[in-house]
């Protein structure tokens, strides 16, 4: 049995995309981030960094199995069915090669970058310029990459184009268009296409409260 | 034949130090970033994204396959020798889940709280709390993981280790003491206590020249 503890943010959806992608059935939990659920007593025993997705991996008899950071959990899930990521040879090195990229690169630098255009408490022009330049040169980046390749580690769709997509679908946050790039826009539009795909970001988007 | 492209920076010491865990022979080849030598066209060429470390494997016949991002190439390296991640089971998930907050937390809280300390052209207050506040609540997280284990993915030195270490090495650059993280005191003693990380770190740091 799986559950997953999520919202609808650009680490979260990952997840919902994965399962609906690998077939696989799933309980969707949300913890509403805008009001900080994800610092909360309960949710830390879950997650003590605080962060979503969370995901609850219960076998039939034996302990629960809880994992978290969304792409250690796309990399257990492929390993799991065996799907979405190749098995040796170069096109398993860059899934990994872009996994590390978007953590440690494009997904800090987009989040930075909105979080001080839009909620710091008094403007902090330097930071500002600092991570829209490195959003912006991040974004470059993946476009050179999808220059060369349908897919971001090569031929086939995997669990690193899940974890671009991410952020990639929340790039108004930062305030980011695909207008320099025209790459990751083609692969943004064949991504976003893709039928999980869909269901995954409509699962996520139903946890959002309607006020 | 394996060449690494480095210098003495956190990301750059985890191949060093990971070759000489796993007893390969390699050519270490200086990029002075201090000179920006990593933003040069030659450079760029190897890795667009513009950063150290790069892995360049070139078989008896074949091209050269090259590889960046520090964590990916520990996973490679990994994999190509079957040690120092395990194959199966919940410690290996555990080794990635410590990669990815060691890649999408830890490591940019560190690098951006050193670089609002000390390199910001004026000085951003709000940014300067902002990254020490969460340098310090990882360091925080890093100090519950290994309160309840001796290594930072269970009970035996992984990759996620050799991670890990880059940064708590350089933690001077953002003022990090452990004073307050007894545990990962303890485990930073154990790991530099190693007779490959000492002969990685003194690899990468005969790179800088003296002047």
């Amino acid at each position: 049995m799986l559950d997953v503890y999520a919202f609808a943010t650009p680490n979260s959806v990952k997840v919902p995309i994965a399962l609906e992608e690998l077939g696989l059935p799933y309980t969707l939990h949300g913890v509403n981030v805008r009001k900080g659920e994800q610092k909360m007593p309960e949710f830390l025993r879950l997650n003590p960094n605080g962060k979503v997705p969370v995901l609850v991996d219960t076998p039939e008899s034996g302990d629960p199995f809880v994992l978290t950071e969304s792409a250690a959990i796309l990399v257990y899930l492929a390993e799991k069915t065996g799907r979405l990521l190749p098995t040796s040879g170069e096109e398993r090195a860059r899934v990994f090669e872009q996994l590390f990229f978007h953590a440690s690169g494009l997904s800090p630098a987009f989040g930075q970058s909105g979080f001080f255009q839009r909620f710091a408490a008094e403007p902090q022009p330097l930071a500002i310029e600092r991570f829209a330049a490195e959003a912006t040169r991040t974004l470059g980046v993946l476009d050179g990459v999808l220059a060369d390749r349908p897919f971001v580690a090569g031929e086939d769709f995997t669990i690193a184009d899940i974890a671009h997509f991410g952020w990639l679908w929340r790039r108004g946050f930062p305030n980011i268009t695909f207008s320099d790039a025209p790459h990751v826009a083609r692969w943004y539009e064949t991504v976003a296409a893709r039928p999980a795909v869909q269901r995954g970001i409509a699962r996520v988007e139903a946890l959002v409260p309607q006020d």
